[in-house]
């Protein structure tokens, strides 16, 4: 390379973009074959991710195996069939839903679509790190809002928004990591209590194993609400990236403008189609979640930990010791090839987050978990 | 809705971002799906996207249907084993490559690297638009370049990045939408010509494609060279949308600031791996590829048109008259049900552009080009 004079050394090469060159190099999530990779150990029980070891639908299993013989086709950039289902599902127009790659794709969308550099952006401390990490990609400025106790706390929210004349909240219902749920009245509280030049990101990755009345009602006239859904969760298709976000059609065609139009893959599209026409498969896992959760919490109560209220597809733990200590039972775990992760943020930190899973893995958390209480309980 | 007084009438709503707020909802490609939908007429024919009908490896087909069952499982976000398997297939370290949701979703990646509003950005008059769509979407000033007659003006190319002094090069080879390409000692010139803080995106979509000594040896040590590969294309694998991009490992490192780390899905890594590891089945559909270009070049000649040669994995026809000839000669044939693309730059646009595909499609195009050249020949 060319060592330019006078420009002590500097090896000319393209620089990055000024709101790229603050940003560090990260990963929000590491994933469990990354650990395993890394420690060595093999993993044994992978109930950290929350993803539904129930599996999709085998209609869907079928759909995709069918479909697979067509891969050599771009999909369809509109996702018209699948936008077509997703509307009639919701009772709202075709262009009032998007999809994307997973709702993490959507919320980086999202984002670039509502937040220059420098705008306030409003979240619980201590909720979903790649909404975060979408914001600090674009310039935006969090602000985070402490939980109040396992919920998220609307009212300081919405101050909070007021105070700073945000441009955006996040707000997960029912939320992640600490499983807990507003009713839908509070939540419609809380966009009315936005100023409505604040976008509320509304993330419902959770909805279909909450309990009746969590999920307010549908309105597309808001013209502040994105709603976000996904088929990673209850429905079993974490593998295939397919999310989607609804709501009024200004903010749905906002999409249109930056979205990577041939994104979501082929394959992905079929599976939620068939996904979503199999509700007796939705049923059941919901139900085979419910159970999960409930031998979770009896698990937790055997070796005497507290298992909190979940609307999820996980139940959280309190490790009654502090976050050092819910660390060390997570290293514990991980040590035995058991797969969790934990809230970071002080007062949800001394938490532990596992996912309902089948049975065959769940005998594994039965197994291991006494043995890492036990030796955390010695290393601490 | 509200209407604040003496502000007649505005409603409050969610602005868009300053950059977002200049952009036009667009559609870079309409597929053929949305074609059909819009004009009613059945696709006889998908000849015009550059996929390939031969279709991914049976291998490939067979591994993504085993692997189905586990898309409950969130993807590898590191895709490490795709990522290692393409490091030895190109002879580089795995920091050297990054995979992504297609070359699109890389391009988007890569213009937001790199691209800051006001920058400088060199393409040719009539080159991929989906890049243009990227660089208009952060704010990149596009300097556009004609063309050479059917290939890449590599010197004016050059020329406007110095004078501009751009940030960002876009060169495809093989070219899309001419089907030309320029031997690896041109491309070599043509990257030392550039300036070092002037980054070169090589789209190498149809690298596969191109006769032997096409592209450049692999050479990671240039500071501004981003290389772009695909199995979109002779891999026959466009539904599942798996791209990658080779270069220095500070260029390639960067993705990891701001990608959707779990963008890329399960299936299409699954399939991407057994892709690459079928040698055999890839000769065979490059050489396929090979025989329908040669068929559409002789369709075309029966007909009185004439082909350009062809790197690529289709064929570009100069239809003999001006663009707007060309603009009927190609919709007689979508009124004849073959879906087909054209270029519309000017110098370009008397040509019409035909996807190698197997021989039910290829008699289709023999069937009904004689009677849509009648049709346009009468409409003019």
């Amino acid at each position: 390379m060319r060592i330019r004079p006078g420009r002590s050394a500097v090896v000319p090469q393209p620089p990055f973009s000024p709101l790229v060159a603050r940003l560090p190099e990260t990963v929000p999530f590491v994933g469990p074959e990354a650990l395993a990779r890394r420690s060595g150990i093999p993993l044994r029980a992978r109930i950290g991710a929350n993803e539904s070891g129930f599996g999709p639908s085998p209609k869907v299993v079928a759909a995709v195996a069918a479909a697979a013989p067509q891969s050599w086709a771009y999909p369809d950039p509109e996702n018209h069939d699948l936008r077509a289902a997703l509307a009639a599902h919701l009772g709202i127009g075709m262009d009032e839903v998007v999809a994307g790659e997973g709702i993490d794709g959507l919320l980086g969308l999202a984002v670039r679509l509502f937040i220059a550099p420098g705008d306030a952006v409003i979240t619980s401390l201590g909720a979903y790190p790649t909404f975060n990490y979408h914001v600090a990609g674009f310039g935006g400025v969090l602000h985070g809002v402490p939980y109040a106790g396992a919920h998220e706390d609307l009212s300081a929210l919405a101050d909070r928004a007021r105070e700073t004349g945000a441009r955006m909240v996040y707000l997960a219902n029912p939320d992640n990591p600490m499983g807990s749920h507003w009713p839908a009245e509070a939540v419609e509280a809380f966009i009315t209590a936005l100023p409505e030049t604040c976008l509320l990101i509304l993330d419902e990755a959770y909805g279909e194993t909450a309990p009746a009345g969590t999920l307010p009602p549908i309105d597309t006239a808001r013209p502040n609400l994105l709603r976000f859904r996904t088929f990673s969760k209850a429905y079993g298709l974490a593998g295939l990236r397919i999310g989607y976000a609804f709501g009024n059609s200004r903010l749905v065609g906002g999409f249109e403008r930056i979205r990577n139009h041939f994104g979501l893959n082929r394959l992905g599209q079929v599976a939620a189609l068939a996904a979503l026409a199999d509700h007796d498969h939705l049923g059941w896992a919901v139900g085979a979640i419910a159970r999960a959760r409930g031998r979770i919490a009896d698990i937790a109560r055997e070796n005497g930990l507290a298992p909190l209220p979940s609307a999820t597809n996980f139940v959280t733990i309190d490790c009654g010791g502090d976050g050092d200590y819910a660390s060390l039972v997570l290293a514990e775990l991980a040590q035995r090839g058991v797969f969790i992760r934990k809230p970071m943020a002080p007062g949800l930190d001394r938490h532990i987050r596992i996912s309902a899973a089948p049975d065959s893995e769940l005998d594994i958390l039965a197994e291991t978990l006494p043995q890492a209480l036990r030796a955390a309980y010695g290393a601490g």
